[in-house]
């Protein structure tokens, strides 16, 4: 991916005299951006542009070339690149729309563009897009007019909409953040986020947080591989969310929308930061500027003490506690402070001083205190205390970098002082409370991330995979759902706790049955066919005799003939009626078209009817995430022994669902897995009843 | 309240000639603001100040006076106050601190000064506040050096902390919104919220919206019937709902949290728009300058497919629906655009058009659409287009207000073209999508609530109130809360539904009862010194045989003898047992220190043990509210008839909700009202056990 960034040189394909002509806009922002190599324009109507000679093909270019850039008809590109491919070029930025987002029959055009660039082995980036930037060397390849001077920064973006990129860009530079390297994705049909972000995140000593805007993951789980292990912040805006953002994106860049709640667990178990807005984003960027906020102890200080309390509500919403400061230090300051009229405890109100250097006697003790992780500093001033609150700002940042620990600074001042202290301060300044709190939300969050981050471990237990495998085969083989035996089969090769059963075809059998597990059994139709067994009446409880089995055994007979008619082979389970007392929940498994096995965890009853109480992580997953899913349903109180009970074992749980998961690995053809309900206790757990969908 | 805004005069007391004196600065605030009337000094040491003599004594000016202004020592205020008072003033702003805010000690202190007030008919503003402003003629009193010249705008601010009133003031004239009057209430000791806001909306003509910054309140049923009857916006950022943040809050204005989702729920029901930050304010003060957003149907329009598709997104998240445009429009549309690489849908991404003109005949056929209520354009431009950009913004506004629906114009510009359209255009600028669709929620959530709210229906059953007032007596009397027996009674006059019972305290009474009521009976232990009665097993159900209830009765008496010694009289209550299927819910009063009588409704089982899903509402209430209420529990479907029962009778649990309400308001004395819990199907309701607590 390198050398898209830093290319020797860079020829213009699509280049014309005309005024309206983007090439020419594509030149012009190369060389006004200082870019330091040659820069070559290539179209079919010669010229000259900038003082450059227009050529008409890059056959016509005797230097070897490193990097094109095309603008031109969607339908000529196959040609160019080929000619590009020819003339030994590598890299390709296709910035040409026309393809896959505006009519599916371009799908063709977009296998040529793929077939050439394996032929010649070129990795290119778009088509669809408005190009790759790197502001260390002015390499600006977009069509649209760009302002300012490229001041490289140290945060990257990559984005799939080009006027998003546009708008980090252009939000980077009005914060005084600036950008490092851009990269405009478009339909990513060949360059994709994850070949972009492994070089951001492994190799590109420019870059220090990624900031991503995607509608769609191209590869999502080695996007995820790739963010487990980086060091640096990563914060994404995914779209596309809501119906008519799917269809614009769809038309916009053939994304391909995917379950959000899947999205938002697969993301925070990758260590991605997800925001919702652009100004969620930039906020985001500023906090990691500053030092991690490592733990739930926050001080505030502020000059008046309705802001005090507004940050301290909008603190404790985002989940920290305000420790009391000691007693000796406050006495220290209280001497400078006039008349003692205000009540110094955290939230600090400092009131109406107007000696400044007294902040940093404050800011001084609380970040010395090691009972405090962090600092959120509410600071008003007027044009009369401007030169004095610069001083504050310069010491805060010393402050925060000696003690490691963030000072969200918070300075309500007009447009025109904050513009200055942008340009001015490499500091973060936040624009109230509430984006300083919920900042450090994201830095805490992040923190503990990686602090808890532990690498997956290999799963313990050995699965006869040969024998379930041999089960999948047959229903696949014979173009059915697996039925119920053969699922609680392969459950009990995984290790799940099943019920005593035996699958059956005669009343006799069913008796027999009944009599070796042991009264009283369950009776269930077990015909692959029907897959809700309880809506057909298809399971009868609590049978006691033999007799009562084998007139049930019959009466269900009966029932399915005449539902199916008698050509269906009739069968049954006769499973072990489970007599203990506890808790039903849900454990199931989906194939998420993007993120691949994702895992559900859910209380039964009301809460998975009404409520949709449901977590979800993408597989594979450790043994924390497994634990964070299971507490992090909203009726878990109910699985820790309220009301008197004993609580219910959640090792078992936990085991059961990493089992499941490694189930949902091994087989992904099939596509659900309910175990539902799953009974458990104290003691352990009962897989009730199970359904497999392939 | 008028004349705190509009006084003929003013006299400033605590002024002296030293620099650090604050009542200098009000004078001189006063003055370099243009007030039109005399502006008076006094202050013990005398002098001069901007050429004006200073006063040893209110006594010693010899002109009539209307409102003084006070910023001395708090000790020093009630003989200044009295002074005042026989100097013929009626209106009085005390700045000063040192009261209720810094000590309970200084609560004698605070009585002084309404005694005072008392005896001369005098209205005061504060203590400890900044005082009060009105830019209409330049009445500006804060003890604090202002920025910039008072620029009349139509939004006036009331606050209880200083900072946040100087903070809005700041923000509203940064956005160049500009406030009219801005009061800083402080202790809210004479004047308070009510007071003012109840001028603000109904006589004030310089006012159009209306925000307040509330740590506590002090009226809160008067301002609630204020704030429903308002036609102006009222929009409130209420804080102090944390722990820490409620510390300060009572250190810092003394202020009474109450419980906020009460909160939450007593504005949503005053139509009093309630806001998190700063940021939110100003964001919908934005949007209340614009028609009302009247309907659900959104149109979108950007120039980046990326913008679009991420306005989209959070257009739905906050309830929205993108209707499609008509075919033969887009169609006229289409003629305009460049190659037809665009999909004209909702959103439309008119991509990179260089003839804003389309952007005209967009918005023309859009908002003369009456499928359309309001319409989002994100719109991005460099210098170059700043003309016909700035034309474009003219027309948009023109639209908007001959249509009557709103435009949020999300520009993504520079800092500086950001600053030059606020001063240039009178019509609101959001700053980005997301501000924009949680902006226009926010409207028509207003205007919902103007459209469907309904004065109160005075309760139409009549209640034998001396029946219900002499149990209250009775239990009040004797020091204990009612029994169940009595709560039944009661509950029996307001036509609450309550099964067969009555009360017994003997074994023989007992049978006699069972008999009369006919079994199966439950037989409760009814003591009142016993609440929990389930917990010590004061509960004994399905009781079938005469003799089974003798058996109860003597055992609960014994248990209660064993527990309770002999000396305490046993009683029972012998009760139909209630054997139809239904739903179990809890229906609730709690008497609010801040807001009254509340009532609260929930699911019982899961949903009430684990999760806390109740709603709650203010008494007084409509019908409307009450099935906003049932409507409002994440439960509600379980209610409605799932999985083929019968759906409950939603119109016989209003009723219910309706008589619990009256009852709650005709007896404030009982503090609690627990119904629960009260059975409910689709042939009515049964209240199964009941608790009051006085």
């Amino acid at each position: 991916m390198k050398s898209f960034f830093y290319p020797e040189n860079v020829v213009v394909i699509g280049v014309s005299e005309k005024p309206t002509n983007m090439g020419q806009m594509i030149v012009q922002n190369l060389i006004r951006g200082g870019f330091p190599g040659q820069v070559h324009a290539v179209g079919p109507s010669g010229g000259v542009i900038m003082g450059r000679p227009i050529r008409k093909s890059v056959k016509d270019i005797i230097f070897p070339l490193d990097l094109a850039v095309i603008m031109t008809p969607a339908v000529t590109i196959p040609l160019l690149m080929r000619e590009c491919g020819e003339a030994g070029i590598r890299r390709i930025v296709i910035e040409s729309a026309g393809f896959s987002e505006f009519s599916d029959d371009r799908k063709g055009l977009e296998q040529e563009l793929l077939d050439v660039a394996k032929e010649f082995d070129i990795r290119f980036v778009g088509p669809n897009c408005i190009g790759v930037l790197n502001m260390e060397n002015g390499l600006l390849t977009p069509f649209v007019p760009l302002e300012g001077n490229p001041i490289p920064g140290t945060v990257s973006v990559l984005s799939q909409s080009g006027g998003v990129a546009l708008s980090y860009m252009d939000y980077l530079r009005f914060e005084a953040l600036h950008s490092n390297k851009v990269t405009s994705m478009g339909n990513k049909l060949n360059v994709d986020e994850s070949d972009l972000l492994e070089y951001l995140v492994n190799e590109d000593k420019g870059t220090e947080i990624i900031c991503m805007y995607l509608e769609g993951f191209s590869n999502a789980t080695r996007l995820m591989q790739i963010a487990r292990q980086s060091r640096k912040p990563i914060i994404l805006h995914k779209s596309g969310i809501g119906k008519s953002g799917a269809a614009m994106a769809a038309s916009h860049t053939a994304a391909l929308a995917s379950d959000d709640k899947v999205v938002d667990a697969a993301l925070a178990q990758a260590g991605i930061i997800r925001v919702r807005s652009t100004a969620q984003m930039m906020n985001y960027v500023r906090i990691f500027k500053l030092p991690p906020m490592k733990g739930r102890s926050l001080a505030i200080v502020s000059r008046s003490g309705g802001h005090g309390v507004i940050a301290a509500d909008t603190a404790e919403l985002n989940g920290f506690v305000l420790p009391p400061f000691p007693k000796e230090e406050l006495a220290r300051i209280r001497e400078h402070v006039r008349g003692g009229i205000i009540n110094l405890q955290n939230p600090m109100d400092l009131g109406d001083l107007f000696d400044l250097s007294i902040y940093e006697d404050v800011a001084q003790m609380i970040l010395s205190n090691s009972q405090i992780d962090g600092m959120i500093l509410v600071h008003t001033y007027g044009e009369a205390e401007s030169e004095e609150s610069h001083h504050l700002i310069k010491i805060i940042k010393e402050l925060s970098e000696k003690h490691g620990k963030p000072v969200a600074l918070c300075l309500m001042v007009d447009d025109q002082e904050r513009a200055y202290l942008k340009q001015n301060f490499d500091f973060p300044i936040f624009k109230t409370p509430e984006y300083a709190a919920n900042a450090l939300k994201a830095s805490r969050k992040l923190y503990m991330y990686r602090q808890k981050q532990i690498d997956f471990i290999p799963f313990e237990k050995q699965i006869d995979m040969d024998a379930a495998q041999q089960i999948v085969d047959k229903a696949v083989k014979k173009n059915r759902n697996p039925s119920q035996a053969e699922c609680f089969d392969i459950l009990k090769l995984y290790g799940l706790p099943v019920p005593a059963y035996q699958w059956v075809q005669s009343k006799a059998e069913a008796v027999t049955a009944a009599t070796e597990i042991g009264m009283p059994i369950v009776l269930k139709v077990d015909v692959p066919a029907i897959i809700h067994k309880s809506d057909v009446g298809g399971v009868v409880l609590n049978l006691k005799t033999p007799e009562a089995v084998g007139a049930a055994f019959d009466a269900l007979e009966n029932k399915l003939h005449d539902l199916m008619g008698p050509a269906d082979r009739f069968a049954a389970l006769v499973m072990e009626q489970v007599v203990v007392d506890g808790k039903e929940v849900i454990l199931g498994v989906n194939q998420d078209e993007t993120f691949g096995p994702t895992l559900l965890f859910g209380l039964g009853g009301v809460f998975a009817e009404f409520l949709k109480d449901v977590s979800l992580r993408v597989v594979p997953l450790n043994r924390n995430e497994v634990m964070g899913m299971i507490q992090e349903v909203k009726g878990f109180k109910a699985l820790t022994g309220a009301r008197g009970q004993k609580p219910v074992d959640l090792d078992v749980l936990a085991d059961n669902l990493l089992s499941l998961a490694q189930l949902a690995r091994d087989f992904t053809q099939i596509k659900e897995i309910d175990l539902n309900p799953v009974l458990v206790n104290y003691e352990g757990a009962w897989v009730l009843d199970v359904r497999f969908l392939l």
